[in-house]
């Protein structure tokens, strides 16, 4: 059976019907959310009339399993507090009219949590091993809510958990959620990686004092650490990183934080992303060399928390190099290979199996907010990837 | 009478009784607290008994009058939260010594809330007219209490605002509240002036996104604008600063402040101090125009709150140069001439009358803790820098 766009646009517009909300196409659908459950059960009913077992896991991941040995395709279906219609939905739509329209057997999956309610792609992180089920049912939400009450409410529905022994890969389409496809008029990314993050908090401790008597010389001012650290290591990461490397201080808290006082203290966030562990490792270095000189120079104690690292995934090259010939034949010259700066589901599924993924734009780089869309051209032309993809695997 | 050294000592050990705090000289009695209603009606006894009248005005500042036109010398006997034994009232303990000993009439005072329970020097404000009754009535301290409310525990003393066309001129000794006296090991400091003071909010608005998949080319980045404001500037003011310059970016606020997030808006203060009004405005310029030329490089936009501003006041020539000439002979080599980087009373006085301004050395230039104390070599060399002032204006 070919596949069949419209169905596929109905489709997505049937599931955003689930929480839709806020201006735009927005949608407010978290994961356990009555929107939520909902969404899923629908979702199980269109996988029964597309031939395939609708199956609940323990923690709400919802599976619609071929018969057999299958490829696994899929993304998920809850959303940010306030979200777009398209990030996860879309790539559990598309792999709902792949499962519909190829003759190879295709399996289809819409993860739970991927958004974080309660940790970060809670769902796919507990199937694939990454997260034990009793660590998880101990996170709450920010309302103090405990995981293991929130998927309760789904309780009646699981079936147990699934073997992943049955999918001999995983296939995820999303939307990029960052503008490198927008602004360069292109209309498909083939992930080459989903990047690895390192994440710590860095402290420099100074002395606390009056900011009309204590002359500059004299000063050992917190915040002035941070900037000097910030400019240097904007600096000396420049022989280092590449155009993909992104680094980030998002989170300062300044002691006292009094306009009359020269600061005292200072605990900022330090995050970098990159595909490529050894560069990661040299960033590092860069980052306690400098923060160490900083401290020495300024007369400050330096203290770090702990270094929180999750490694970089590299997509399976089989299952790649089908995107990418899918690509080259829906969209000739209108595609890249572009690292994944975001995590995916796939990173947790990694585990188990060969992964790939493929990006469609997002407008303006918007994700995140009911703003979020993309046009439906570049959905169809995702849509065509994934079928001309799964083709040439079969073939 | 000669000026009794020990009579003074154990005074300032009496005041301190009256809330008595913490370790080492500690005290705790912030404005119209139980302690510092008590300490005043204490002091007006002292008063009466040194042979001057006691007067409650309607905020609560205590004057000890001498009879007929008299020099005024004094400063406040309200404490910080947690503070010292010696910031304020050493001024006006030596204030009282003076009195008893002189030939000439001196008139003591203490005035209320210099700390700012409610705003800056609030009860000095108010009798020198800087701040209207009404307006002081309206401040709340941070418990929510309004100014009205905590005066009103002091109602049954007041007797009226005290005409100050009675006295010739303003006298107050006071903690250096600085290191510049003890790391040079200097016994005196006699003021120039009191710094002028500007002080203002500023924010970049840029574009919060992704931290993940925002290439560092295409952000605008909040944090950055403050980081690359902050090193420009200090490069800039370097041609136009003094030893005696101070600035201080204080308080710094981040949105959304979350390690992930690109910071999207920064909200800072720029405090900046200097006894030349001229100098003021120069380093005001350089700020106004450092700050549009990074929010147009990062393409953020920029925002200014009110500028706050206190003028800087010049000592009295006269009753400086008396104290310079006593300064020399009480401590011959070991004093200098400064500007008080705090705000003090004698900035609101100085509407009304001459006003001078004598420092000790504070121990590591601490204050505002219970750690704050002076040798008792230094506190008595101020009060005879005092005396022999006294002295030689009355002749």
């Amino acid at each position: 059976m070919a596949i069949d766009h419209q169905r596929f646009i109905d489709d997505l517009h049937s599931l955003r019907a689930f929480g839709a909300s806020g201006v735009g196409k927005g949608v407010i659908r978290p994961a356990y959310s009555e929107a939520d459950i909902a969404a899923r059960k629908w979702l199980a009913g269109r996988m029964t009339e597309a031939g395939l077992t609708p199956h609940f896991d323990p923690v709400g991941n919802l599976f619609g399993l071929a018969d057999g040995p299958s490829l696994l395709m899929g993304s998920h279906s809850d959303s940010q507090p306030e979200g777009g219609w398209l990030d996860g939905a879309l790539g559990v739509i598309a792999a709902l009219e792949i499962a519909r329209s190829s003759d190879r057997p295709i399996s289809v999956v819409s993860f739970q949590d991927e958004e974080g309610r309660f940790g970060v792609t809670t769902g796919s992180a507990v199937w694939s091993g990454g997260l034990p089920l009793d660590k998880a049912d101990a996170l709450t939400d920010g309302a103090g809510i405990r995981f293991d009450a929130a998927r309760g409410a789904m309780a009646d529905l699981s079936q147990g958990f699934v073997d992943p022994n049955r999918f001999s890969g995983f296939i995820e389409m999303h939307i990029e959620q960052g503008p490198t496809l927008d602004a360069s008029d292109e209309t498909i990314g083939v992930v080459t990686d989903i990047v690895g993050i390192r994440d710590m908090t860095i402290s420099f401790e100074g002395q606390q004092n009056h900011a009309g008597t204590t002359p500059m010389h004299l000063r050992r001012d917190a915040f002035q650490a941070l900037s000097l650290f910030n400019t240097q290591l904007n600096d000396r990461f420049r022989n280092v990183v590449t155009p993909q490397t992104v680094w980030t201080i998002g989170r300062v808290d300044l002691h006292p934080n009094a306009s009359s006082i020269v600061p005292g203290r200072v605990r900022f966030t330090m995050q970098w992303r990159d595909g490529d562990a050894d560069r990661l490792a040299r960033m590092e270095e860069i980052i306690r060399v400098t923060a160490q000189e900083v401290a020495d120079d300024l007369g400050t104690n330096l203290d770090y928390g702990t270094l929180l690292g999750l490694e970089p995934v590299a997509m399976d090259l089989t299952l790649r190099t089908a995107l990418e010939t899918g690509a080259e034949q829906v969209a000739p010259g209108k595609w890249r290979r572009m690292p994944s700066g975001a995590l995916h589901d796939a990173t947790n599924v990694s585990r188990l199996m060969p992964v790939a993924m493929l990006f469609v734009p997002s407008i303006n780089g918007i994700s995140h907010a009911f703003a979020e869309d993309t046009d439906e051209a570049d959905l169809i032309a995702g849509l065509n990837v994934l079928d001309h993809a799964v083709r040439s695997l079969s073939g």
